[in-house]
């Protein structure tokens, strides 16, 4: 049995790793992947960034344009983001070495050629939507964005999107996303706010069912409190949350997951709300904007050893405790040790997909053409939170 | 001869090693281990525990009782600790799973069965002892309390146990505890305390003995400066120190020295002084509590590099001066690199049947059946300091 | 082509490792190195030293003499830096054993023997230079101290030493010293100071030329804006760049470059200049002495991600500068993945004599006799910044 065990825990481990070599990242690779928050990013600067393993500089035009290209100079190896950014070039702040949005160096100055031979570095094409920068780094033309499209990020109201970064590996956030039981027991943890008031600590009768487009999670805890999530392969999640204030309408969740290398995790989420009057949208964008500099992976000790967790009874607290139950499973949660049950169906189809689509890719055979729900879940905002509205 | 000192250090280096799977881990797992204050470990908390290179949850159930359970639930393996308990249980904050004290899992709550199948993760009987948790992480039944007790820690008086972690592999602090030469200039270190004043800086003529505990160490710096102290196999010593203040007697230390893992040392000391009129009683243990908090490990940079040395000139300024020397000489130190003398002998001793144990059980004989002295020496109240009384 | 420069990137890659077993590390040790300032070592104090990665200890006889000895006592292989210096020996605080200046056991109390056997610990050479000490840790007798003199360094004048680790590998920095096109850029990152408004940022002719002693570089910016420097094989520079003030003299500047181990360099300089009157040669004391705690190694986040740049529009700058050119390179460059050009030529050259320096050693065969320049260069105290004057 520990056999058995142990080989599932090392054919699971292949999931984990998402670097340009593996087999996941080049599966992951052939999606839209987001990897920053367009506010974040201001004209005419430059940053590095860690996507899959892969060190990237991103940076910004004068025209306000993002661009995506390799984390290194070709010439000596040097960090390009300690660079200038000049129009909608990059140069390297060591020899000069200059480079336009695609990766293809433009000027070696201290060479004498005015059109430099053929020196590139990587660059990938951007495309931004719902407040993130969405990246493609995979081979051949870029997919058309759709895939990762919802008609709620859409729509009029407010809408804010934040990225951070916990220490720990990428499949454990995404499994928790189709694991409905957690809800009864981690939002529970410490306190309970806004969002277990709403869903209730009742044990949900769970249904699990693949769509063209990913996962549909029904998770219904009695009638009148049935939780829907659209989860979108291969790493976003859709759900619906109550609002924060009295009034204030539920507010949808996208949910990006992305390894930024094989122990830490991008975590992009969208919030949207549906327009209501102007001082709840005011008060609700307010909100939303507030809560976006707390990451719990700034607090481990706090949350995880002192059990002393943040204000903000909504996202900052379903935040904290769902990184203390991840984090809690280890950097790299070791899989051939687990008991699963029924309940844990959802991460059973979820790692079925997976190897399903991974396989193909190793034969050479085609995978799922994945495309957007012609009809997505109106997600029901329900739970004893309707209430409170 | 290179290649002697080679093959020696190698040789050693098994006794540096104690996880779980390791020759030497399988011997001191035979023994009881403290691994916790009593006093620090409040009814209805956890917490996560280290020892011998396993994770284990320790925790306290609603009556007072301590548990001491696997270090993560059997179904996503997420740390225990984070979880509930409830009256004598524990329950994870992932998806409630619940287990007893034993390490049986009693409750599963998504899954919809009563009586869950035989799901366990390990469980470990415990013993309170002198203010300490005593646990037992060897296979089968565990052997009856005796061999750690010393009729001085259950005498009516003062008492205080404290638990510290250092920075370096076990064996190291162990074999300082049969080095009756380091006193000489160790505790003359950065500034001479009460300690090295009553003990002298004379070097001692040595006496090392194999009892039936462990080993007795004597060291004679002089008519009526003789230093005893009863060693107690695999890894507890027991010395007597002058007393915090004049008129204050000496008083009894009992030191366990137990790997957390093999680059980290638990030191479990308990300070036990006899009776004496209630006022001196008082100012004798709010002496030993007020000392608590120090670590020399905390103080590295302070201690090794600017020579800053604590206040206190008794409990404090011994063990900043111990972690010097032992740190110093690095996390595991090389005993291939050493040049042993005469004045090693108690060393010498102890890593002599270290190994004759440790080749008993490889080979499959019985080892020595270690047994409490039924003579334990009356260690001397002496030295130059005895005229501080 | 990706098999040629990854081979390239193995073969340079022996040149970044200079550890005691290391074909680097054997050419590095035949030449004087400095490793520490004299006015930084008080007498009857100690400290450790990492140099070459060879842990030592360094200490200061009550006559004021260095010494340099092994890191670790014989004995137990506790460091030695935590010992006493007594007279112009040091003795272990384990056990007491002492050592004199050259690493032999003179005393071992607790032995009772009065002339220890033949114990040893390394023990080194030292050199007091422009204020800094340098030691030879090489086989065999010490080489004359002659070619890392410089006159300047000799002249009166202002005369100040100081010594800084930075977190990367010591060829980085090196290589950056034979490599003129830098100036032009990095000098000009995040603020132009003075030493770029002297030397300009205009892309200069470049020549590098072997001499007896190491390489000679003239960077041509213009008419009457010519850079030259002096190096030194194998791991020193001599520059000049223009005094702190208007009115002060240029500054000749003793750069060398020493590892500590392979992902850590000292930087070692010599700031002399010459003599002018006593107001002006106090307020170049003074400047130079004031930037001596200034090291960017301690400010990575500030100046890499937020390019906040220190005040002092000279030294810090510069210093800051350079560190993150060389950092952004990684710990270690990958030099199997640069695109060297022509622009290249002195790191090129300079990499053919270490080169051709190591495949001597390898095969048994002479290497070149370096010697002192019996013609140093007169550096040029040129640029726009002559226009200060």
């Amino acid at each position: 049995m520990t056999t058995d065990s142990q080989r599932r825990g090392q054919r699971l481990q292949e999931l984990t790793r998402t670097g340009p070599l593996t087999e996941m990242g080049k599966l992951l690779r052939r999606f839209w992947q987001p990897i920053a928050v367009c506010a974040e990013l201001a004209p005419a600067t430059a940053r590095p960034v860690r996507v899959l393993s892969e060190d990237l500089t991103l940076y910004c035009g004068a025209s306000g344009t993002p661009y995506l290209v390799g984390g290194r100079c070709a010439h000596r190896c040097t960090v390009l983001h300690t660079g200038w950014v000049e129009g909608e070039s990059i140069r390297c702040m060591y020899h000069g070495w200059q480079y336009d949005g695609s990766g293809r160096c433009t000027e070696r100055p201290a060479e004498g050629d005015r059109t430099p031979p053929n020196v590139r570095i990587a660059g990938y094409p951007l495309t931004e939507y719902a407040g993130l920068i969405f990246s493609y780094l995979g081979p051949g033309e870029a997919p058309p964005f759709d895939l990762p499209r919802k008609e709620v990020f859409e729509r009029p109201g407010p809408i804010v999107a934040r990225r951070q970064v916990w220490d720990y590996n990428w499949l454990q956030a995404v499994e928790n996303s189709l694991d409905a039981v957690h809800v009864s027991f981690v939002h529970a943890y410490g306190r309970e706010g806004s969002f277990i008031e709403a869903v209730t600590q009742a044990i949900p009768e769970l249904e699990y069912v693949e769509t063209e487009a990913g996962i549909r999670q029904i998770a219904t805890r009695g009638v009148g409190n049935v939780r829907i999530s659209d989860w979108t392969f291969p790493n976003n999640n859709h759900i619906r949350i109550p609002g924060p204030f009295p009034g204030s309408p539920w507010i949808d969740v996208g949910l990006w997951t992305v390894a930024v290398d094989d122990e830490h995790t991008a975590r992009l989420n969208v919030y949207g709300a549906p327009a209501a009057d102007p001082d709840v949208d005011r008060r609700v964008s307010a909100y939303l904007e507030g809560i976006g500099d707390y990451n719990p992976a700034d607090h481990y000790q706090q949350l995880v050893l002192e059990r002393c967790m943040p204000d903000d009874p909504l996202l900052q607290l379903t935040n904290a405790q769902d990184y203390i139950a991840q984090r809690g499973q280890g950097v790299i949660a070791d899989r051939g040790a687990e008991t699963l049950g029924r309940s844990d169906a959802g991460i059973a189809l979820l790692r079925r997909i997976y190897v399903r689509e991974l396989e193909a890719i190793k034969s050479g055979r085609e995978t799922k053409p994945w495309r957007r729900l012609e009809q997505p879940a109106d997600l029901p905002m329900q739970g004893a939170g309707a209430k409170r509205r």
